[in-house]
């Protein structure tokens, strides 16, 4: 329980660093912590650390937003429960991002994205 | 550290019986994990013990089913990475689950759903 109770705490304190880093417009912490061999699940998305900088980098530039509602994390796994907001999208989109790290280094990564519906389909907000 | 452990381990357990015992047929199982004052967030579902459970039976007397992929709890969050099929539906859609206990019921509900796509659009898989 101990060990992974450290792995839960020291990996959510790597990608929460790298969120308020990356969303302060520090796009290089990306490369310290992305491994040259990570793996996407995301469709559409490229794997690889140069290809999955490159697009988070032009996405930030396009305008794309997180608001980070809840991190829920628990030994390899850290849980990101986001609005996503982009320039044209008029609720935005409700986010869960899944990261797998390794010895420090985020290996793998898994979304699920879905647009946020009028306000009368979710009386109690989808995040 | 150790309370939030515990809190974990408990309420992953609570999760995983109840997700087995409903994909097993015993819908009644719901109706004791469920508060009374269940809150969702799920777009078009309902809130309150009585209405959701009546959703979710009649979800499985339809067809749809889940196929959990990996499960992420911490504190009194649990989280489930599932395909969902259901009739109709070619290639399923991946779905995060995030539920919320308070002294062991399930007390509020978000997901995120999203169409599985093409597989040339996401090589390594989306889940």
């Amino acid at each position: 329980m101990t060990t992974t109770t450290t792995a839960t705490e020291r990996n959510k304190a790597i990608m929460l660093n790298v969120f308020r880093e990356f969303s302060g417009g520090n796009v290089d912490i990306l490369r310290t912590v992305v491994a040259e061999d990570f793996v996407e699940h995301s469709p559409g998305n490229p794997s690889g650390r140069d290809a999955f900088v490159e697009f988070l980098a032009n996405a930030r530039a396009a305008g794309v937003h997180l608001d980070l509602k809840r991190v829920i994390a628990e030994g390899e796994y850290v849980v990101f429960h986001s609005l996503m907001t982009r320039p044209g999208v008029e609720r935005g989109e409700a986010v869960v991002d899944i990261f797998r790290l390794a010895d420090g280094q985020l290996v793998e990564h898994w979304d699920v994205v879905q647009p946020v519906p009028d306000p009368p389909e979710v009386p109690n907000g989808m995040l």
